[in-house]
C-alpha cells in the first residue's frame, strides 16, 4: 500500500530508566530510520515516564495528529509496566486477558507461568496480537497505535514484524556527501541552494575528531531528479571553494 | 542553592536528523544522568525538527510548565540552524547580535570570519552567553531557558559550564542490584515492596545475552535510610527465590 499523500507518525519512549540517563535509548534511531525508508515522517519523539496520567494524555494527543503511534517500554510483568494499562485508559477500553496472548505465554513459559507473566497478556478489548519471536510476550496493535517492548532487540523484532500492517508513503530519498570544508565556508552557498530547491531538505552536520573535521551534508526528498540537481549543485560549491568531495552515499 | 521543593526540568532535542535516525542522539542520556546527581527531575524529552513553528510552540509550553528547559541542536551557522531564531521568537524579543559573542567569533576566526559565522552571534535580545571552550560559538541563557550545541562533546562542555547557574534539589539517590532471578520470578514480591516503600521508585530491567540473563533492579529516592531499607527488601526477595544478587552499586 503506497499512498500518494503524507503519512505522519510520532514516537513515544516510555521510562523514567531513559529520562534519568541510566539507559542509553536506541530505538528512536532504528524507528525512524526504518519509518523514513518506508515514506513515513516521524514528525516528533517524546520521551515520558512511566506515570498513568502522563502516558494517557499524551498518547491521546498524538493519537489524534499523526496517521501512525509506536510506543516502545513498559509491557513486562513488574509493577512498572503500565503502559498497556495506561493505553487501554486512553482509549476508554476494558483491560483484558487476550486469550491468543495467553495461549502463547503458557506454551513459553510452561510449568513456570504465574500470575506476573500473565500480566503480559492484559491488553485494551479489541487488541490485535504483534508478534515477539525471541521471548514470546507480544506488542499489540489497537487502531493507529503501536505497543512494542523497550529492549532493543525485542523491539526491532516486533517492528520487522508489524511493517505490513502499515501504509507506505512516497520513499524518502537521501544523499549524503561529505566535505573537508568547515561550515563557515559553505553556508552561504548552501543556503542558496537550499532556496533553488525548496522541496529538498539539506542537513548540515559538522563532525571534528581523530585529526579530521569537515561536514556531512544529508540531502533528502521524494524527487530524485531534484535531488540529483541538488547534489550536482552541491558539489560545484565546494569544487568553487577549492574544497574536496570525500565520500557520498546514498 | 539546594532547595527543598521538587525542581523539574524539560529537554528539546531539536533536529531533523535525529528524528530520520541518521544521527544517534546522545544528549538525552548525558543531561539525563547530570539533572538526576543536582537533584533536578528530567520530567520529559521532546525530540523536535528544525522547524519554526514547531519550536516555538513546544518551548513556549515548556517553559511554562517547567523550572528548567533545556535545548541541544540547531545553533550552528547553517541555513537549516534555526534554534535562536525560534528562541527569540518563542519569547517575543527581537534577534540581535550579542556584542560579547561577535568578540570571541572574531578572535577565535580571525581574518576566516564571515556573515555565517557571524549568525552564530545572533540570539535573542537580554540573552546571557553559555562558554564554548571547544569551539568559541557560545550557547545562551534566556530566562529559564538554556540553549546549548548538538555536538555532543560541546554540548557536554557547555553544560558543564552552566551547573553553578541551576537550582539545585534535594540530590536523587539511587542503588542498582543486579540478579539472576527472571522479571517474572520477582515481579510479586517486588510490587510488595514498592507498595511499603511508596517514595521509593524501583525500576526492573531485565537483560540477556551472552549466555547470561537477570534484572537490572533500580532503587532511587532521596531518603537514604528508606532507599536502604528497601534495598535490603530486595536482596531478601531475591534470596528467598534462592536467587544471588551478582552485582550492587551505587
Amino acid at each position: 500500500m503506497t499512498a500518494d499523500k503524507d503519512i505522519t507518525a510520532s514516537l513515544l519512549l516510555i521510562g523514567n530508566e531513559l529520562l534519568s540517563g541510566r539507559t542509553q535509548d536506541k530505538n528512536l534511531a532504528y524507528i525512524g530510520r526504518h519509518l523514513s525508508d518506508l515514506g513515513i515522517r516521524l514528525v516528533e519523539a517524546r520521551v515520558i515516564p512511566d506515570e498513568m496520567d502522563v502516558i494517557v494524555e499524551v498518547l491521546n494527543q498524538c493519537r489524534a495528529d499523526y496517521d501512525y503511534v509506536f510506543t516502545t517500554g513498559g509491557i513486562g510483568p513488574t509493577h512498572d509496566d503500565i503502559t498497556a494499562a495506561a493505553i487501554a485508559r486512553a482509549f476508554g477500553r476494558p483491560l483484558q486477558i487476550h486469550p491468543e496472548a495467553e495461549q502463547r505465554l503458557r506454551k513459553h513459559y510452561g510449568d513456570k507461568v504465574n500470575a506476573a507473566r500473565l500480566k503480559m497478556a492484559a491488553m485494551p478489548a479489541g487488541a490485535e496480537l504483534i508478534d515477539n519471536p525471541l521471548s514470546a510476550a507480544p506488542g499489540f496493535q489497537i487502531e493507529n497505535v503501536f505497543v512494542l517492548a523497550g529492549i532493543p532487540v525485542v523491539m526491532q523484532a516486533m517492528f520487522d514484524s508489524l511493517i505490513g500492517r502499515l501504509q507506505h508513503g512516497r520513499p524518502i530519498l537521501a544523499h549524503t556527501l561529505t566535505t573537508d570544508r568547515r561550515e563557515g565556508e559553505i553556508a552561504a552557498g548552501l543556503a542558496e541552494i537550499q532556496n533553488r530547491f525548496p522541496d529538498i531538505s539539506i542537513g548540515s552536520y559538522p563532525f571534528f575528531g581523530d585529526g579530521q573535521a569537515g561536514v556531512n551534508l544529508v540531502l533528502r526528498g521524494t524527487d530524485s531528479t531534484q535531488l540529483q540537481q541538488a547534489a550536482d549543485a552541491v558539489v560545484a560549491l565546494v569544487e568553487s571553494l577549492a574544497g574536496r568531495i570525500i565520500a557520498a552515499s546514498d
